[in-house]
């Protein structure tokens, strides 16, 4: 049996401002890193140990990863990072107010922007400083592969090299392997493993810091995936993620 | 110019409670943390980016690692764990108090344990519940490699084949790399690029979470080395590393 372990990372400063946040490297509060350790917590709990993880170059997904193998009393474990599992770019939206780009373009807009298959949100300018390309990190990697906006399409399509490449191959001789990135990158995974048209992606909305395990069979059939912890929270998890576009949305934060 | 910056972890629970440490897991304290948030910024205000980093299997290592990543911004930098760069193995003596040892066995005893070159504390049984071969971290690893005691000529001998095979090849097309490890792995290193004797390296006590930055020309001839930070806090905690085998040691804890 072969086990992958997909978690989308804690809660950033900039969930909680409702802030477009796409490739910008904001930290996690304090709540992300209680969320990060109990998820942790639950691994050990339920039983899993993985032996390799991945995760994406933004800090609240190393975080996120770094937090948890230290509940899980594994921080020796090996861990690949990769810009192919950062967050979706959400281009020149980057750093406005959700609530407010949706009043100002309305919710049709902003909801294509964030959850249409192919829509990019409008471009960052090249010498924009919030481009990823004057940014040392993304140094090794060539400049037409680093986005400056991004459909989810467009996500799912820099990502897939990795996955294929690299985390699925990992899988000759390691049993159970974990992956700790982003609502929008692991979107992509989540769609190739369950077979989802394009249609059902959009609206499958993935809780922070929930374990979502998947089990295959020898032949790496899917067998089985489940989130691991309460129904309830995990189910008030997604629908606070649902939620975040609506206009609204500011004065319930 | 190539640039290699070796970091001894902060401090941990097992070195403020003056017990030997070794192999086992020891996390770090409040204190040990802020420690390495320091040296991350002390990396930082000097100018230095690594562009590659190692450390050990043990989490004071580890995360020593992780938090000056995050205190420099560069959470995203590439890390690779090995367990030959683990602190020495105190074999049996793990656990005890260093104060009470040296009055147990006397102060002669335990200096040759903790500072000869080539005399080994006595073993861990095999079936010790305290040995590494019972550890799934090692389980990759022959049960020959594992060591139930080490002196620090063996500590030495563990950890050559990752510096000559690993960390020094990566500076082919790296300019700048970090290694996050222990007093005795640590020296190891020293020794060797210094070209110092063993009676040379044994009186050499590595201060905790201060980079200790050697630099080399074109042909990898060390032109160099320094340690960063006040000269005077730097001499403080050598002394007190070497201070903490003599039997009076207890009462100034």
């Amino acid at each position: 049996m072969k086990t992958l372990i997909l978690v989308r990372h804690g809660e950033s400063a900039w969930n909680k401002l409702n802030l477009f946040t796409g490739w910008t490297d904001v930290d996690l509060t304090e709540t992300g890193m209680q969320e990060a350790w109990e998820a942790g917590k639950l691994l050990v709990s339920e039983g899993y140990r993985p032996e390799l993880c991945f995760t994406s170059y933004l800090k609240r997904a190393v975080k996120t990863l770094n937090q948890m193998l230290d509940a899980m009393d594994m921080d020796w474990l090996p861990v690949q990072k990769s810009w192919r599992l950062n967050e979706k770019s959400y281009g020149a939206i980057q750093g406005l107010n959700k609530a407010d780009t949706a009043a100002k373009y309305g919710d049709e807009q902003v909801l294509l922007w964030r959850r249409s298959f192919d829509v990019q949100p409008p471009a960052l300018d090249l010498h924009d400083e919030r481009s990823p390309r004057m940014d040392p990190r993304y140094n090794e990697i060539p400049d037409n592969l680093i986005p400056l906006t991004e459909s989810l399409k467009d996500t799912i399509e820099r990502l897939m090299p990795y996955y294929r490449g690299t985390i699925m191959p990992a899988f000759e001789n390691r049993n159970t392997l974990m992956v700790v990135a982003h609502g929008n990158s692991l979107r992509g995974i989540v769609k190739e493993l369950k077979g989802m048209s394009n249609e059902e992606i959009i609206k499958f909305n993935l809780p922070t810091a929930v374990p979502y395990v998947f089990t295959f069979d020898e032949k790496m059939n899917l067998v089985e995936d489940k989130m691991l912890g309460d129904p309830d929270v995990i189910a008030a998890k997604m629908q606070s993620v649902a939620n975040q576009a609506k206009p609204s949305a500011n004065k319930l934060a």
